[in-house]
């Protein structure tokens, strides 16, 4: 069958970079408020600009040198900028390192004959760099890097890969992304939560009132699932 | 046959906006010298963050910043800094006109029964943003945005459509990215040649000697080339 793995929080950890560069943002406004004040405030850009922008390090870089400026009236400084700058490229260069069960798991589902599919939402090049960067490469058949996955995305790599319900599985830590959008076109979804997600991938109770998926505990466990 | 397209600079203008963009940037720093001596600057810091931006608005934005507080010794306000956000930001939104003959020769070559594949380089976000707001995207089969046209990546792309030689061509106005890696690997590639030229997409001409490709001075010419 087809197996398709999220990337990011799924293979490696991401999120805790993002977070560890906001938490520096905040250090670094320290002087116009605390993280629980500034947080809504960057969060607010970061939504307005997601339609112009997308997702990413650049995207980010961009809104927190946006946020910057109007949290401080302007009264940043050019160094501060360019520490921004400078914590926006860390964010696209960091050491890839394998979250627990990836380096036996990937291997153990190709050996049982099945197809793997690297599907991961975000900025094309960053993602590209991030899977070279973590050695997983050639063990994937295929890699999609797409900028949304919703429903129509997940449709079009169905028709893509021609898909049925009982021969994909997708896996992934994201219930917005990796989970909801599949189990409502009728396909198999695994849940592998992860303990940082981003607010903006938060799904409300209501959402998955209904909604058809499993869930493992850590990735390894999948391994007892699939075929 | 499948015929691809390039998108920016073939189907609609794309540099001249980026030229003005960096036009604006260079009288906003007027005061630090005259574009001829502050373009190499620019295009310095580019190239160097190419391998961890990659290609399109977003990076440039980056790129603006980080040049205009070097450029300043850090002496560049917030409000300059905005005005780079928000040149940036335009960018990303420009109203997309077709280039002559487009509207044309799309419906033409699909009513010949041909498909058609519209293969970009670039932002994965902007680009899509782009295609839709083209009005393009459902004359196109298939879309392809890559970070990079190289020949690992037209090679990928044969496998994928299963192309040959003989029922494929690549069209566009980049030498280096859409014309000499396809002719390279023994593929059909039509060059239409557009005013505006990044620099960075310049070929010098013993990259051509002995490399076979055909040329039109417009676009409206390939239906004659094309069956």
């Amino acid at each position: 069958m087809l197996i398709a793995f999220d990337a990011d929080d799924t293979l490696w950890p991401n999120q805790p970079h993002f977070d560890q560069v906001e938490a520096t943002f905040f250090g670094i406004l320290a002087h116009c408020g605390e993280p629980a004040e500034l947080h809504p405030q960057l969060y607010a850009v970061q939504r307005r600009n997601l339609a112009l922008y997308g997702y990413g390090a650049k995207a980010l870089t961009l809104s927190l040198i946006e946020t910057a400026i109007q949290l401080t009236n302007g009264a940043i400084t050019a160094a501060d900028i360019q520490r921004l700058l400078d914590l926006g490229k860390d964010l696209l260069r960091f050491r890839i390192e394998l979250l627990p069960g990836v380096a036996e798991v990937l291997p153990e589902l190709r050996l049982r004959g099945h197809r793997l599919l690297l599907l991961t939402k975000g900025d094309l090049f960053d993602q590209e760099s991030k899977v070279a960067r973590s050695g997983l490469g050639d063990l994937f058949d295929h890699v999609e890097i797409v900028s949304e996955k919703d429903e129509p995305t997940y449709r079009r790599l169905f028709q893509r890969y021609q898909a049925t319900p009982d021969d994909f599985v997708m896996i992934g830590n994201s219930l917005k992304s990796d989970v909801l959008p599949v189990a409502r076109l009728g396909y198999r979804a695994i849940h592998v939560p992860y303990h940082a997600t981003w607010i903006h991938e938060q799904v409300a109770d209501a959402d998955l009132v209904g909604v058809k998926f499993e869930q493992v505990a850590s990735l390894a466990e999948v391994l007892a699932l699939l075929p």
